[in-house]
């Protein structure tokens, strides 16, 4: 019998994103040997600009790099933003992990270490609108190293406040689409005359906001160009209808929304409609990519896989293609 | 040479909406002899329920009752909603002003006279989701009193918070479709991240201004179904790489919601279309309206006219069509 190999801390990797800061501690094979999270996201310093964000991190990692003082130590997400720590300006399509790399920013900690910050990636085609995204590459760059044999081609969504759709070729991120579901369910549910109808407390029958969703779903699905804004009324006057129970009225409204974006990204990636070539997978919330599966099924999307978390083995590639891990 | 005829006071009409309130007081003929206006509309009034709206009803209406005690009166909006003074039940489309007059409700006023008020239109088709106007109604009604020569078959669009496109065939409200366009900007502006790369001062060249609203209009005119919640974030993606300037974001993502939609509306209506066959008029406020003619140049779409505030008109023909004018 054989044991494997067990390795001390080799590195401290960062998710640091707008509402949250996660760090996670780091043997040279890869395991997460410890994690710890706060809510320092750089919308919610402990204080203004830099010390902000030296606190967050001294709050966050100092305990480690009291007993390590030598980790090398990465970071993905908002915290490479213009609003961020230092910026890491974004790099071009296609790109990988080398390339994220080849293009860190770097910023010297309180303990007089050096944060090595991964860049976002933008797309800026002449004939259509640009992108971007920040923390999802690293979040590819992990789902890949989980899974090489995904690589070769692959459409990845990323379901949450603003959804990415990114399609993968030969290892490389070759273009993607954002799609403000999550922010647009928000910000109508808590400030548009939408909201005015659904009850704050209220217990939905799973199955009745089983039907309600799948029929926002359809609704989406059977929609012609530019009907959102009128489909959207619709959550208003089935409820003053009593066509749907108003606590259901939320989940018709997140049907109708997940519904838009699955009919355009579908059409515009890889892999996302039903005639498409490569693999379909997931990355997010467990609660968020159920409904998400919910809405695949009922548009008859094949979803090959889902994933949770995968910014730690992102960030530990990152590590790696930066030169900072052991060979 | 001959005079005519000048008569006095034969109506108090109220337009009671949501934010308003506008009386006008008027002769047998249809004409505006005075009018007032307060900041009473039914979610603005002055004391809880009943309350309220009688005070807001004597502080415009007091004095003209009191030189004009036995003026007939009338009310066309929201104060016949189900949170208004008395809720005028809807009624269904094909609907006229006859329709209308037929199922008024009526309210005693502290003044002991009696409130005639208009009641609202239900679509409520099974095959699609259901709509209501209230206030609209009393628009078309005066829309075709001044033009009797549209009664026969057309488009009429009311640009605003709730934007409502109607078809009129033979006099009467056929179908019609509501566009959370003016809501929806509003929403997103302030309470959603398309808003933070928006200046708060910061006046716009006005060519920069018209360009940024084309642009959005030209996005709109050729997505495809769904694509909306990804072409918004344009409005972000376009700042951040400065291909539009800031102070004119908000002109474009204006382009981007009527855009869509003109290009949803047009193709359920009767006359929005370019190959429609019917007249395509509007109504509303002036500086709106021309927005929305912008846009209608943009789409290659004949708008015939442009009619300010047809209540006063309507409101006159409701009361005709109640009975409540002198023959």
């Amino acid at each position: 019998m054989e044991w494997a190999q067990v390795s001390g801390p080799a590195l401290i990797a960062l998710d640091w994103g707008t509402s949250s800061l996660r760090g996670f501690l780091m043997s040279a094979e890869g395991e997460v040997l410890a994690q710890r999270q706060s809510s320092h996201g750089i919308q919610n310093l402990p204080g203004p600009g830099r010390e902000g964000f030296e606190a967050a991190f001294t709050d966050l990692c100092g305990e480690w790099l009291a007993a390590h003082p030598a980790l090398p130590l990465v970071a993905g997400g908002m915290v490479g933003s213009a609003q961020g720590w230092v910026e890491a300006p974004y790099v071009r399509c296609p790109a990988d992990v080398t390339t994220l790399a080849a293009h860190a920013a770097t910023v010297e900690t309180p303990q007089g270490s050096v944060l090595h910050i991964a860049p976002g990636i933008l797309l800026d085609p002449e004939d259509a609108q640009p992108d971007v995204i920040r923390g999802e590459e690293i979040q590819i760059a992990g789902a890949l190293a989980e899974h090489p044999e995904w690589a070769e081609a692959a459409t990845v969504v990323l379901p949450g406040t603003h959804s990415k759709w990114l399609d993968v070729k030969d290892g490389r991120v070759t273009t993607f689409f954002t799609y403000m579901t999550g922010e647009v369910f928000a910000v109508l549910a808590k400030h548009s005359i939408l909201g005015r109808l659904m009850p704050e407390n209220g217990e939905a029958n799973e199955e009745e906001a089983k039907a309600a969703f799948a029929k926002g779903l359809l609704a989406a699905r059977d929609s012609h160009p530019g009907d959102l804004t009128h489909q959207l009324f619709a959550v208003r006057t089935l409820g003053l209808t009593r066509r749907l129970n108003p606590v259901v009225l939320k989940d018709y409204l997140s049907g109708l929304l997940i519904g838009h974006e699955l009919t355009s990204a579908a059409g515009r990636t890889g892999a996302g409609g039903a005639g498409g070539e490569g693999t379909l997978l997931m990355i997010g919330d467990a609660a968020l990519c159920r409904r998400y599966a919910e809405a695949f099924d009922v548009f008859g999307v094949r979803c090959a896989a889902r994933l949770e978390n995968t910014a730690p083995a992102g960030l530990f590639r990152f590590a790696g293609a930066a030169g900072l891990l052991p060979a």
